[in-house]
């Protein structure tokens, strides 16, 4: 009993970590903004995360549970379930601003959440290159080999972000991504085109 | 005489600003530790730049002249100078590295480089689809037009940016960027591949 509110009680911290992030960055975020959103003192806050550092590897470890759905994890990731993640991720542009802040901050020097992200980059190219294999095998029909694809596939989903979230009446993330699918699986039949010189 | 000097002045505490910004981000940066970069005293410095912000704006636009290479403008770019651009960052990550961690910044509540940002972006949407127009018409060989190419051009330009700066020596950004290319250019009569089944 005891146990499920404290459960319940670093749910709620890590919700706020998340917005004041959102809103300020990592640097620029204090554990009393953390603290007196949840209705905590400092050192309230301190008896559940004893660091500033220590809450945000407990934010960045919550993301990865987000994305990858619970328990499933991202070696069962198809090429359609990336696109569903991003039009879910359009639907949530503050856990995005979240962690693209989080993202820029950490190429800064001694930055606490630069080893999780280079980790995580190395991790997300080498599955999406599985992913991309178990799909095409070695060559892509765009003729890139999945090794090749990887990096550009991870990058285009970070760089959408950060156009999106400044502008998102003039960047349709989900339409974008699909767009840069389309280029992977190289030009089809003209689809598109021949629909247009159907009879309707 | 002294014109000269006031400019060189300014040129050296840009340079300090960047440096500074690179290591701590916009919001972590401040204008003693820049002053003190350049020997100044912070009430030196508010002589040349009168608030933290207006020193801000000076490095953002000094940026952009790098970009364009001073004075020709970004309307006269063609793919290939683009690729040349993404080499020529490869070599200063010190400024890659600014400029990362100013775009991520400028995602969060109210940041002073937001609207820079989100300016550019149109802007360079709009000129990459000039581009892109001028080299293949109304329709790229790899089947997206020119205003579906222009975001994911720049998306994977950012995008690869942070993990070359997290890692650099297990993303080679500029190769990756070619394969961006050739994938916006369409599958070539398989070149590479022919290559390899030469008689050498």
């Amino acid at each position: 009993m005891a146990r499920a509110r404290s459960e319940e009680r670093r749910a709620e911290i890590l919700r706020a970590a998340l917005e004041v992030i959102a809103e300020r960055g990592y640097r620029g975020a204090s554990l009393s903004a953390v603290a007196e959103r949840v209705g905590l003192t400092q050192q309230g806050l301190l008896h559940y995360y004893p660091t500033k550092e220590a809450l945000l590897v407990a934010v960045l470890e919550e993301r990865d549970q987000w994305d990858t759905g619970g328990g499933t994890g991202r070696e069962s990731w198809r090429l359609e379930l990336l696109d569903s993640l991003v039009e879910y991720n359009a639907m949530r542009p503050g856990i995005v601003q979240t962690f693209s802040a989080l993202l820029g901050e950490s190429v800064t020097d001694g930055h606490p959440a630069r080893d999780f992200f280079t980790h995580r980059y190395t991790q997300v190219r080498s599955e999406m290159a599985n992913v991309l294999r178990a799909e095409y095998g070695e060559r892509l029909p765009g003729g890139l080999t999945p090794e090749q694809a990887a990096p550009l596939l991870t990058a285009v989903m970070d760089g959408l972000q950060y156009q999106w979230l400044l502008d998102p009446r003039a960047v349709d993330m989900p339409a974008a991504f699909r767009d840069f699918l389309s280029l992977l699986r190289g030009p089809a039949p003209q689809d598109g085109t021949e629909g247009n010189t159907g009879d309707n």
